[in-house]
């Protein structure tokens, strides 16, 4: 998506940690305009799927998982990271190690709200190690619901979470897939369509 | 809101510690259909203040505010409940105490997208001892900003937070309020318009 790589080079810092802070439109200060593109372009890509439900994990895929819910007019259910007193007792649960924050978190969803009738697309916004990701497709398997497949709205492919997960025969699709990324700047993958 | 009303009434679970779960539509499973619902009556409500930024905290308050966000058609700037590697450095802090989770969160908003320029609404999904927006008010202070009000999904008015915010003249909407709750059910305070 040209639009996406050209904020995040715009936009886009790099920090120590190989870390790229988007915080600017995505995971901080929300670009709610420029998410509703992102979100039809989800929606181009998986709207012949069927689609029912719209699964992330809390915080920053809220937004964009919101914002691509409007296109397939469906509901979002986010996993929390941890449990809450505020939803039900009976959960799916998968750890999820953030490699961001430095420690491991178990992903938890109501049963209530993921069954064997759902089609699911998981969106999030990164895709790096694929660990939270893993841990939601793991939380689909365990509920019995179909998944079509994994949205992410930047994709550091060299970290190989994605394709590992396409490995296993999931479809994935990242609006922008950063091939490397250093002080001299931003290498973007461009996948076949 | 009388559909709002209408959803806690059919929906909203009471649990043990004096919480209401409305976790099939606002914090967990996101009815996002009728969270632009929402989104449009804090429009109405606040559409003549000129509002160029919504400021929220994570998680449950990303998608209401975003939703209402495109009525403003501005940004959501969320404040994150822990230091994060991917935001600068240059913060403001408050701290709020979370009585759902039973512990102390700083509140941090990056320096670089809360300035004097701009003309803040804070929106979020629960108003009960008012500790998060109370937190949110002392970062918005903090930057300078000008703040029209507080936007909240469901007010516990018999906690008092909303009132002394309202106490201390912060202009407060809560779509729902809630006068009391036990397990002979639930009853709504009507604000005066």
């Amino acid at each position: 998506m040209i639009s996406l790589e050209n904020k995040i080079m715009t936009e886009g810092r790099i920090a120590k940690g190989d870390v790229l802070r988007v915080d600017s439109f995505l995971n901080h200060k929300i670009d709610v305009r420029f998410l509703c593109e992102i979100g039809r372009e989800f929606h181009r890509l998986f709207s012949d799927c069927g689609v029912n439900k719209i699964l992330t994990v809390e915080s920053s895929g809220i937004g964009v998982a919101c914002m691509t819910a409007q296109f397939f007019d469906c509901p979002v259910l986010f996993a929390k990271k941890s449990k809450s007193s505020n939803i039900s007792s009976e959960v799916y649960t998968a750890v999820a190690h953030s490699y961001t924050h430095g420690n491991d978190n178990t992903l938890t969803v109501s049963k209530e709200y993921l069954t064997p009738d759902d089609i699911v697309l998981i969106i999030d916004d990164f895709l790096a190690r694929g660990e939270a990701l893993r841990a939601l497709v793991d939380i689909v398997s365990q509920s019995g619901a179909r998944l079509v497949g994994c949205g992410a709205v930047i994709e550091k492919k060299y970290q190989g979470g994605g394709d590992e997960l396409r490995g296993r025969g999931i479809r994935v699709e990242s609006l922008a897939m950063i091939e490397s990324m250093s002080e001299d700047g931003i290498v973007f993958a461009h996948q076949a369509r």
